[in-house]
């Protein structure tokens, strides 16, 4: 692609950093703003340099949070003996959406990749750990992706935690409600036959 | 959507302003520049702003540049006698990349939409008939999108200019190279037909 001003070149060039943003969908992007009033630009460069540089996580379970302690946490409503692991904000928001769990989170920030580099000390593993230690914790239940990695990591802290009598858990996996099952797809289908409940639980909606 | 910060609810509304960024893909976004330094965000916010706040066009062409007269309009060996009036920078973009035009371009900022509030008044058009009324122009090609407002802005234009003995033509539209007849839609087709050109001319490439 040539450009006939470097300005221009620039702005594409770092707006095609983000993921899933080609150059062509960056250059629509930028001569968007370009007739968009001058302050929508400001608006969007101050929010994400602010986010960046002040961002804070909170100090128990590791989501985005403006507090020490995110509002989660905070709240005494919810059971802290119970802790959900989850690999990023984005799990915390799907399942706080369906207001079904009361307890609290651990955002572990990523899963165990070693061709991508990530290691656990990448990850906020050991405070999860810390916190199995000092025996605060009922229930770990891991609510990472179902892929080798998130297997990987579920294993990983699985084996820190065992000697320690918690119970462990995993998010039941299955057909969405809803779905046929022609369309599933056989490992889904037949985890979901594996791990059938009795019919009374599937009443309670 | 329940953001655990305001931090992040504001980078996410900010990016989601973009088209086609819906605050998932936003979120998606915000939290990659959060996984990556800094100065990534640095640099992207920095690259907006100065674009934005700097961007020069040229004068003659309108055409994104960061000197008084772009490249193509500044140098001699382009033909300015031949002008191709396009939308916007992508499609100078796109004719430049084939290395097929040695002619200049005239770029409207737009198309005339009266729905979308854009009038004569609110595109670069002025400028191009003052060109064609000093006589410097010997043909003007419409490049535009085939679409109504594309149409619509190509005859307001040729009714202002018509009078001055300039030649008018539009772009070559048929069935792209390689593509089977089959798939391409009627209108393209029948004008294909219609505006067949000699097959010795084909033989040019
Ligand atoms: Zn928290
Ligand atoms: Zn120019």
């Amino acid at each position: 692609m040539e450009f006939s001003s470097k300005l221009l070149e620039n702005a594409v060039r770092e707006m095609s950093q983000l993921p899933g943003i080609g150059k062509r969908t960056a250059l629509r992007l930028v001569l968007h703003l370009l007739r968009q009033p001058a302050e929508q630009t400001e608006r969007l460069a101050f929010a994400l340099r602010s986010l960046r540089n002040e961002v804070k996580y909170c100090r128990n379970c590791h989501n985005i949070s403006d507090t020490d302690l995110c509002e989660i946490c905070a709240n005494p409503k919810r059971d802290e003996s119970l802790v959900c692991v989850v690999e990023d904000i984005r799990d915390v928001m799907a399942i706080e959406n369906t207001s079904q769990y009361k307890g609290l989170y651990h955002v572990l920030g990523g899963k165990i990749s070693p061709l991508d580099g990530v290691g656990p000390n990448n990850l906020n593993i050991s405070t999860l750990i810390n916190k199995v230690k000092e025996g605060q914790v009922r229930e770990v239940i891991f609510a990472l992706s179902s892929t080798m990695e998130g297997d990987t990591t579920n294993f990983y802290i699985y084996k820190q935690i065992e000697a320690y009598g918690v119970t462990t858990s995993t998010i039941a996996r299955g057909i969405a409600v809803g779905d046929e099952l022609e369309y599933a797809d056989e490992i889904t289908l037949g985890r979901s036959i594996l791990h059938r409940i009795p019919f009374e639980n599937s009443l309670k909606g």
